[in-house]
């Protein structure tokens, strides 16, 4: 027992001799978690700074003699509303900085009409009268907050509406110098919107719409992504099976829910003046449209996943037959997002680099209905084994139209934001038509520590067998739509 | 011309005549619309009602003289807390109302610490240390906020902690007060903040998770009504063929982004203290696993939406042989679903009725394989042909499966949830096993003026038909799917 009871003393001192390393760890690592967090995007340590200094200038109303002799206590309206209306985006900034000075300029006017009002009343009857009139203006305030539209745009500035004129009617009561009252906090509340929105657009701006834009552009890449990572996860390579998927294929997972922001983002871009390559009216709208046709291929990509997912493989023959067109066709239709997300991501229209894609990924799918064809089953027990397979391609064809009807989307943004016309299209689909012949036979994700030989391609981690393998149908056709490109 | 004059002066009249008439048929058209609006939800016309009994009470602060006396114009906090802290669901207002308490009381302690340790370096140097430290902590609390744990769940009060920090260190340099001034603007708050949640909890109080908790039922239910609205779509009966789809069809569409404000829900649940059937830590992160699941379920509907939608249909003989499994199928799934959504809703176990419902759509499942299998085809254009019809099949015995997910996970949160427990298994399962022989065959909605007879059954618009086309194999293995169920 003595033994023990030393033992425990001793573990109690090593532990309080630990304990300050132990710490030192733990905020080190706190730190370093911290410092990621900032740098993953720099524009947030940024903002913080922002709100900083907008805080340290309306400040300036205290600390200053002069402005303090004007302003009084009401410069801590101007604190608030630097604090409030700072928001990360220039577009949140703006919208509730201007619902903020609207709705206090009215509800101030409001409030100041009802305090005279209620003064007709006698010093008895003007509480009622004011109970009467905050009670049924918030009640009626705080209802409109439910209609969509006006929750959408001006939500902020009914809650202020309500804000102020409780407050102007309620304090009116108490105090005769109202106007004054009123003319120092509309005028404080003036001065930290305008520092707010200023600070806001002048220092390293954010602006939704340009998020948005890229936040789209983003989206399709990892739908490009997932479409070419696609093959090597249904078709492994014979020592690549493992239950690990490979991350680019799950990329698209972020898109199945990412509707809230986007619709977020496209609400404050319409608040944002012209900036860069964005003009006051851009359509920020049609962002939504695309997001949406985006949003339909990811799904149609979940349901892909499981059949990629599930242990159940088609017979083998069945496999190699649909193998080719199938590599084809995602991979020409991923190389039709890349096209698409970067010609958004330039702003500048790529539509022959972009058609020659999908025609290529079409002719693709015409040879995988050839190959499905010739898969005829031979008994009725086939018929039942190659169903995954049959419903996994089909799913695959309708990914192709959706991609296609991204790429019509694209185009009719294109014409309504100005997106500048770029390379000569003939020698871009001289150049497809080449890059085409190169890629022709079965593409393969070179995996670390594969010791396949690397190709010149463009693109450094593919790997191209070209093989005698496939039907003489299949390779005509290809050729065929190649051809069709180029014209 | 002068005809042309006279005319333009009479129709200038009739418009002024016009103009009071037209003035009041606009009006009661908007009225109308916003008491639609408010029927809709009465809900929203309640809270509308409870902000202003809200903003009543702390006016009482400015009209009751004593009360005035001893908080001055610190009643106004009192005001903007109640405006700002008011959120519809009782969860919604405990957090912002907690959060702007500790939020306000740390906040006002480092405060009136900061102008303490400012006054030590001489009236030269307190601006210069108030600015620092007002600076440095409003920075880092607004960079605070982007860490999505924060965000989350104290997004509020790290906002007010910016706020209250920043007034009393700034308003600190001009008064001598600064203790009175903190403690009457805490007290008001806390009285505002008081007001609010309570009324909030008392007077017709809105759940979050209770809205969660009926907001997953209902999506289940949805999901139900397309599932069972589904045979319809896609083997209408010949008199029906029409472009419009049931709008039934479509009601999973809400579900595909639904994740924002289930996760809002959820997230305010866990504010809210027991009440009714749900108690203090009642498993709110169970709904949003099967809210997930049931969005995955609708994933498969979205595709399946595709197949119902193209005008491309499998040829006749092959949709005859599969109609059968697959309304079976579709109404088996819909029925486990309706069954499940039933016992969300009613918080009791159901488990037998939900399960047999499962396994009459498993082994409608199994009917489908052999029908698939029996409809071998006879070419290899015939092959091409079936694909679509093929691929729709499997996607929808993926929505088997899911449903299948679904009851799982609605199990599990029963475990936990302690739902009740309600019928005699037993009694259960033979009803359903006659409920089933009565199902036999092909059941076909029934339309507006068709003039089938009638059964006899539970659900009113059904019409069976009992015939002797299907193959003896699936009536066999049908009856041996009940037997199943009764034991």
């Amino acid at each position: 027992m003595d033994m023990n009871v030393q033992e425990k003393k001793a573990g109690f001192f090593q532990r309080l001799k630990d304990f300050p390393s132990k710490l030192k760890d733990v905020v080190t690592k706190r730190v370093k978690n911290v410092l990621m967090f900032g740098k993953d995007d720099p524009r947030r340590i940024i903002h913080s700074m922002k709100v900083g200094v907008a805080l340290t200038l309306v400040s300036l109303l205290y600390y200053v003699r002069p402005l303090y002799l004007s302003f009084g206590v009401s410069g801590m309206w101007a604190i608030l509303t630097v604090v409030v209306v700072s928001e990360f985006t220039v577009g949140g900034t703006l919208s509730k900085g201007l619902n903020r000075g609207f709705a206090t300029l009215t509800a101030g006017a409001l409030g100041v009409g009802a305090v005279h009002l209620a003064r007709f009343f006698g010093h008895q009857g003007e509480p009622i009268i004011l109970g009467i009139l905050v009670f049924s203006l918030g009640a009626a305030a705080t209802f409109s907050r439910f209609f969509p539209k006006i929750k959408q745009r001006y939500d902020y500035g009914a809650l202020i509406f309500v804000l102020t004129f409780s407050m102007v009617a309620i304090s009116g009561y108490r105090t005769d110098e109202i106007l004054v009252m009123a003319y120092q906090r509309l005028s404080t509340i003036l001065i930290g919107g305008t520092v707010c929105i200023l600070v806001s657009i002048f220092v390293c701006p954010v602006w939704a719409g340009e998020d948005l834009h890229k936040m789209v552009a983003n989206n399709i890449n990892k739908l490009a992504n997932s479409l070419e990572g696609f093959e090597g996860e249904y078709f492994p390579l014979p020592e690549k099976i493992s239950n690990e998927t490979n991350s680019c294929v799950r990329e698209y997972k972020s898109i199945l829910t990412s509707k809230g922001i986007e619709d977020t983002l496209a609400n404050l871009a319409r608040w944002e003046p012209g900036h860069g390559r964005f003009r006051l009216r851009h359509p920020w709208k049609k962002y939504l449209k695309i997001a949406g046709l985006v949003r339909q291929c990811a799904f149609h990509f979940e349901i892909l996943n499981g059949y990629v997912l599930s242990n159940y493989k088609a017979p083998e023959e069945f496999q190699n037959k649909i193998q080719e067109p199938i590599a084809t066709m995602s991979r020409e239709a991923g190389e039709a997002l890349k096209a698409i997300a970067k010609s958004i991501k330039t702003m500048s229209k790529d539509t022959a680099r972009v058609n020659a894609h999908i025609d290529n990924s079409k002719t693709a799918v015409g040879n995988l209905r050839i190959a499905l064809k010739s898969s005829y089953p031979e008994t009725d027990k086939d018929l039942l084994e190659i169903i995954p397979g049959v419903t996994m391609a089909s799913i695959l064809i309708e990914v192709v139209n959706c991609v296609e009807k991204i790429s019509e989307a694209v185009e009719e943004l294109s014409g309504l934001a100005h997106f500048k016309e770029t390379l000569d299209p003939k020698i871009l689909s001289a150049e497809i038509g080449q890059h085409q012949l190169l890629h022709r036979g079965t593409v393969k994700p070179v995996l670390d520590g594969d010791n396949g030989e690397e190709d010149t391609d463009s693109s450094p981690h593919v790997l191209i067998n070209v093989h005698d393998e496939q039907p003489p149908a299949t390779t005509g056709k290809n050729s065929l739509g190649v051809e069709k490109n180029i014209v």
